[in-house]
């Protein structure tokens, strides 16, 4: 067992919108979990929006440790973990299902019908648990993968998000050989999203924006058909040159009506939808359109079925490389500098890592 | 070969809103093809609206016969026709795919990219060809299924009805045994819905309308559980009766907005939702409660993967008997008077039929 | 809490081929578990087995109660538990996965990665850990399941073999509307294999095997073709009454060489073949027949997707009854004699009760 | 329209074992065809089977051409074809189903259930109407692709493997990112699986044979761990190497009993195996092994589900490779030595091609 600290030093959310880092006790594993060093924990949208209003099964202010996209190194091991040892290199995943309920019984733990519930032993960190700005978390072994030396953990704290893709695509059926993928919204999920349908042999990715920063960054990991909205109308695009079919698949990561909307419009008949992003009002949606054309409109919540796993295969075999994604870093006691790089998109922020064992400025 | 006329009567669509009973030539059957005389055409809701405003690849008024639940007996059968001889008592189906795109050739007829496109095969009874308000039509052999002499033909005649709700179950897993089901709108899809969710074993079939003599039938026929809008919340009913927790299926069969918005609501984490009806215009939806869940949205046209064989074979075992829904008959010279009891409701009217070959009134 | 003894009866395993029925402690459930009184305990072929020859993960000789299909009443409640309370009747099924396994968090746990390891968390009860020819016994809460009133324990202790059964229908995909069903071999898997397909609207049941009295049980429950192996030729019906074609899906429950080729000859191409039953040597098999026309060989492991639940719901809807097969009871006490009945088929025993809380003969 | 002979030359199967180049009347298209101008046809196991002992269906000697696996230039289109026009470059698939019968209309053609009959539209070129070894040859339009310029013919013309494989994997779900693949037995088929393995993102690709020259070809195209069966234990490796757990994915393309089995053992509980081999007698095989397990024994009949299309997009995208594997080519009047080198594996020979408009030699 490797030594450990009694105190740490962690984010803790303290009001609507204010972090404030301070000194806690370092937390103890259970039987079935491990202890992690965290290396590098990334910002997400979720963030913002929980620290600005907190999400159902949030712990109560000055309790709460935020964060869910971390990786890390292994300090101790629960009395039933042989999996993993200490030293090893690691990154996460949030959700740790119950493992009882209907849901996770057949393997859809991030729709777990106990979320929230810690005593049916349903947990998600950074949500509803202590999560990664902190030195030191405590993770289910479900939670935690193993990553080998040629990744390193400050790309491996991001994916969570490939996984998420990765779940998204399997829910589509996953094999996509030779297909037309749209994706709209070059945000870190439509990027890596534009990304895994070119590593998984899609024909044609076409990637839809407006910020043509991020378009060059698409253009780059592989999307061979770019689309700005400021210059071109995707619709026309996509019938003009699917020869008035439509796209098989839509990766909708936009968030947006006229994302949604044109996901609707632009799909073949019989194809599929995907939500990565979506509204946080209700808004209109043309239903007979997606009704008399077959087209079916999946979600994903979280980054299910073990995908997280995949996208840890991804990075090793180098057939997805996320560090272009990574535009920022900061120490422990930089957060709030960091969510204002992140929200402002200062300098092209895309994804921004927090490092709390460099508490040190 | 048995003896057909030369002439026939058929109710052509001559203007908007018009039909008219006229004499025609009798149609040949093509080498692939059977000529059916037609005992019995039931109304549909997508011919009201066909009548109304012509759909896209619908023929020019003066030439098209409507008219897509029919049941008949075949007359004459095409040079390459074995399978189905003179005299067999059929019911059909409304699409033909030109069976050479890529959605046909991988089995998903209804969605054929090559809609009205009659050079290259497709054809929709009713829609973009003839259909069955005539002494007469041909049928592709594809769209002709046997029915044995305990079932009338019609009965028969509504089989489309039963193929459409079977391909919508199939579409979502088929597998509902001990499952939850709600079923929203008490029209015929949706008492058919609910009657299929009781045959396949569903553990509780919920079925939410408003018109009282409707959902009196879905009790009959194995609605183990009647919401009347007019005198419950049907949200919290199945809150309340699900443990919070959900149904695992919602079939949205009432075209209407806040049907559909119920029905997101409604789901269980990871449900499914089936839209057998759909709002004409863009209504507004909560994604966000669709994706935060990871619930999805399936649609269906038609009557898909030939499942009204999979609904004669459940007439015939007596597994589903449609005749409770047969309200009215018409000689095929009242047909105005057929649609004006269909369209209003008149007596309680659910499904008319109009008989072809009772001219004489 | 109800009253529960320290000291209770169950019958050890002592030595191959030996039972004894003795005291024992009553055990205690963990926090994820309930402690059961068993009402009634089925025989099943594989308890003659490992009676016979130890499986993997089997305890030790003097330690050991087997007895994996079981009903009877909730007596405790582990701290975490409040799905399920004192005084509940229940069913069970034997699979706990690990839940940490890549199968088991995918939904397999039928198939856990880590059977037998009970540190990392896998149990079957009657199998790796004590069973329930005992008068108490310990479940976790993902392996038990509440039963209505309407259901006898003495049912309800063989709903394993339904959830088995339900399991597999679910791996061929479950929506078998219409389809044509082979069922080979008349024991209690195939005898509710056939009950289980008709209650599923399959559009006919062929169920072959050689004893009449079963065959005559099958007829009685569903099976629309009886086929007497010692009268016809079961290939030559099945292609003479399917147009040559073959049918939809087989299940093998006979484990006979026979009956395995029978399987993959019946099928028709894209046919499905399902393994309920397996010989437990290598036999010959046809697999050119099998690859040259396209068929899959399923198989499945115990009862999984939590199929034990639909299987509950199907006697509480009174869809599937499965008295019937129970054709004997003794008490705990009696167990070498139930043996004997269960092996010999004495007075055509089907499904044999050991009753553990009726102990005094 | 281009200018087509009358006549042309072409190799006819005329007695067991003796094919004869020989002048005969150019065909010409049907409404839903093309003709085709053959620059290349591979040979294929299958050929030499069907030469040596006619298959069900075959046409009468001296009046076969063989040959399925070809790529050429569109001369000429059917009426009603306007997908695909004079001058284009096209590769093909075998099997054109009926399109009528229950397996064609849910997309299964390759397995379609009226197999050689010609009346009701049946056609399997090179099996069951004139194949590839011609100058010309007719196809149906659903059997024909279009190739772009980056592809050679020459290449194209093994298309129809790649098809094969494909389908192989979208049978097994498709989505192997990050799983465990061996495949057994470096044939064409066996390396293109590997290759297609790798190309989908699997985790690691195993592959097993004992042909140094084959294997190195596998290490070349992306097979991460050789296995020559004279210097390893394969089931050995493959358990040293996953953890005891096994391989997620089998591919067994040796069609060898001990391929087989050594498929059935390497597999992981829950794992699947995809039979591209098979041998052509009952041989015995641990059933106990699969059905204890949960495994799944896959099969695929042809290139089905359209995957021909996907293969051209994989060589479009320069995703595979195929013209290593291509070996030797030969005039058509020079067929028989073609045979006798790809047979004999005359100087290393994998894939053999035919080139019928370089008649002269």
């Amino acid at each position: 067992m490797m030594a450990v600290p009694d105190k740490m030093m962690a984010a803790f959310l303290m009001a609507p919108g204010k972090l404030e880092v301070k000194e806690a006790a370092t937390p103890s594993p259970g039987p079935e979990d491990v202890l992690i060093r965290v290396e590098a924990c990334a910002l997400c949208g979720t963030d913002v929006s929980l620290i600005d209003k907190p999400l159902p099964g949030q712990p109560p202010y000055g309790e709460f440790i935020p964060g869910h996209e971390y990786a890390g190194t292994v300090m101790q091991a629960g009395s039933s973990v042989d999996e993993i040892g200490d030293g090893d290199r690691v990154t996460v995943e949030a959700h740790l299902g119950c493992m009882r309920c209907s849901n996770c019984r057949r393997g859809n733990y991030t729709a777990c019908l106990n979320y929230g519930n810690l005593k049916r032993g349903h947990r998600a960190n950074g949500f509803t648990t202590n999560g990664g700005y902190a030195q030191y978390v405590v993770n289910h072994i479900n939670t935690v993968y193993k990553v080998n030396d040629q990744v390193s953990l400050d790309e491996a704290a991001l994916v969570t998000n490939l996984g998420c893709v990765l779940y998204g695509y399997e829910t589509l059926g996953g094999f996509i050989v030779g297909d037309q993928v749209m994706v709209i919204g070059p945000g870190p999920l439509g990027l890596i999203s534009a990304k895994v349908a070119q590593a998984l042999c899609a024909e044609k990715v076409y990637l839809v924006g407006t910020r043509e920063s991020r378009l060059e960054i698409g253009r780059k990991i592989g999307a061979g058909r770019i689309i700005n909205l400021n210059q071109e109308d995707p619709l026309e695009v996509i019938m003009s040159e699917t020869g008035g079919r439509g796209v098989d698949i839509v990766i909708e990561s936009s968030g947006s009506e006229s994302g949604l909307n044109l996901a609707i419009k632009a799909t073949k008949r019989m194809g599929k939808i995907l939500l990565l992003g979506f509204p946080h009002q209700p808004i209109p949606a043309d239903f007979e359109e997606l009704a008399l054309n077959n087209k079916v409109l999946f979600t994903v919540r979280g980054e299910g079925w073990a995908n997280v796993g995949r996208g840890v295969s991804l990075l090793q075999q180098g057939r997805v490389d996320l560090k272009p994604l990574i535009t920022h870093s900061f120490n422990l006691i930089e957060i709030e500098k960091a969510f204002e790089t992140f929200i402002n998109r200062i300098d092209g922020a895309i994804k921004v890592l927090v490092k709390p064992n460099s508490v040190q400025a």
